[in-house]
């Protein structure tokens, strides 16, 4: 193997896959990259058996090959050269690498023992610009949340139909759902419903959410693929293979409200911003009171513990239905508010023991549902 | 106790003196801050019983008093209030705090719990101009370490002679040496030789090192004054008051060579680079290798780990004396090139086992003295 390629190129690829890697101490060939060639690209690949990445950009090949190289090393000392040409050699199971006046030797391992990134065939996918898609998710990925006994909500619920992508996420105490639309563009024929796992919908923000231009979305039984040709540069593209979480995804459609007793329309700021405040005097429980007024036409936030001291402020409000006193722990609020980008919040109540629905006043496509804190 | 402030003054001066209230489960009164009156300022005091920081504000003071309340949670609160006056009311232990349409109560302490902050009598001080006194302490403050068998490296040396500083620090693997010259301005009768705690010094360098104006340094016995009145408002003083340690410094002017057998000139940010590079293959030793080739003008920086695998590069050096190979561990270097300003650096070797030393070149005031790994 003999490769010549730009210094910002490769750093560019090894900065995107080498998240991936692990820091595996049970299988450490995991910890590496593969580096290798497929005709006139040079491709680099990582994976944690449950998401694997591909990259591929076009460099000299002057000799293919391949070879599996420790990726934090790579991309630290990459990262240090000048942006001058590298040639990378591969003598036994070495990677000779030369730039400038640096010329190192870094120990590799066989290919043979990196494991496979299954491919998927493609037949159907639809096409979603990158931009909007990673800032839907980003509105509810945080929610999802590990777990061993409910596999199914520590992945991100989809359902992709026509031209449109719905997507929930749940911790069993707040709830999040997002439609995004393609607006008619690339309707497809059948409809999927699946989990994803949630490390993979991070990766996919964190890797496309900067980037312009479009990825395509691609199904299969077990797995998905998200596939991007860069538009700043068409001589890069990018892989990301996920397996899916098996299972039934909760319901969650039921436990959406279609009613409410009081609704609150607030200034998000100040909303947050007064959350904020309470929790500082909300104690262990972390628990904080809305006591609607509609009288006064605001609403006092309240909390209280009996080391620190007694909080209360109050946020003008319009209000809709019956006055009452409510609960929350302010973590759950604070989660859904911060998710919201509109000005104005509106906040829908059942009782003082029902789910709170928020929405962002003048946005149908996101609603953050959260549950209160029981009165004792 | 009555108070009017304005919620950005306040906030300014929680934000510094907060910082040294310890978190302290032993004596938990630390973790507060003395909030007392003085004719017509706002007082602020917090203590780690080796620090003591006074602020003053000038504030409409309606009522004298003091209370002690918790720094922390007064400076998260403060700094979450709009821009407005804030009403401070002590009722009993407790203080109202009363800003726009908030209105709470925190749980305060006896003012008599808190530990008295010593006073310095002012007679004899020097005046150093904030800034360049503060760039002069950075460039070593970080060298000093914590040593309960060797109390005295775990502060900096200070001289004040006349209208000259001379400041050093020492982790006796290497040593860092400071003069700033007050050129003539205020010198002093006295000569004072003193060990101030490296906390102490990290502490003056936070809060005056962006300040406009100059600090008026107090000496006596046992105790530090380091005391400002801002330039942008003069309407605000801070003072931090230090017990120095005692003991007597060791003599390290011995230890600085007065003369080399081999004398490097190199660009700095490029010898960072190849360092930092190096540094990846050194392994658990952090050795790196500088072999001096006087015939071709360079110097090449080398490193070795089975594991991970061989590094070479080579540097241009004006170069002066004999070749020689030497080792260094890496971080030491670094360290000591990290806090150099100027684009070129000197290295002055002695044999491949006796000290090195790094110097700025066109900078007299600056010296690092950094011990070989001895090649075994």
């Amino acid at each position: 193997m003999k490769i010549l390629i730009l210094q910002e190129k490769i750093k560019k690829g090894l900065s995107i896959i080498e998240r991936i890697s692990s820091k595996s101490l049970t299988l450490p060939i995991l910890n590496n990259v593969l580096i290798s060639t497929e005709k006139s690209f040079l491709k680099l690949s990582t994976t944690d058996l449950e998401i694997g990445i591909n990259w591929w950009s076009l460099a000299k090949i002057e000799k293919e090959g391949e070879i599996v190289i420790p990726s934090k090393l790579l991309l630290n000392f990459i990262n240090l050269l000048p942006n001058k040409k590298i040639n990378f050699i591969k003598k036994g199971d070495d990677l000779n690498i030369e730039c400038d006046n640096y010329n190192t030797k870094i120990k590799g391992f066989s290919p043979e023992e990196f494991p496979i990134i299954p491919k998927i065939g493609k037949e159907e996918f639809i096409s979603v610009k990158n931009m909007d898609f990673c800032k839907g998710l980003s509105q509810l990925v945080d929610i999802a949340t590990p777990s061993t006994t409910r596999p199914e909500i520590s992945g991100l619920y989809f359902n992709f139909k026509k031209d449109l992508i719905t997507t929930a996420a749940t911790d069993s105490f707040r709830l999040g759902e997002k439609t995004i639309s393609l607006r008619g563009k690339g309707p497809i024929d059948k409809e999927y419903s699946l989990i994803i796992p949630q490390k993979t919908i991070k990766e996919v923000i964190n890797i496309f959410s900067e980037k312009e231009g479009e990825m395509k979305i691609y199904f299969s039984p077990n797995q998905i693929m998200f596939e991007s040709l860069m538009q700043e540069t068409i001589h890069e593209e990018i892989q990301i293979i996920s397996r899916l979480i098996e299972g039934e995804y909760p319901n969650y459609k039921e436990i959406i409200p279609k009613k409410f007793t009081t609704q609150l329309i607030l200034n998000k700021e100040d909303f947050i911003n007064q959350i904020k405040s309470a929790a500082l005097f909300s104690g262990k429980v972390s628990e904080i009171k809305l006591k609607v007024n509609s009288a006064g036409k605001e609403v006092d936030i309240l909390s209280q513990s009996i080391d620190i001291g007694d909080y209360k402020s109050s946020i003008p409000s319009k209000i809709k239905g019956n006055d009452l006193t409510i609960s929350f722990n302010y973590r759950f609020l604070l989660d859904g508010l911060l998710n919201i980008k509109s000005s104005e919040v509106t906040l829908d109540l059942n009782g003082d023991s029902g789910p709170g629905v928020l929405r962002p006043v003048g946005d149908e496509t996101y609603l953050y549902v959260v549950m209160p804190i029981k009165s004792s």
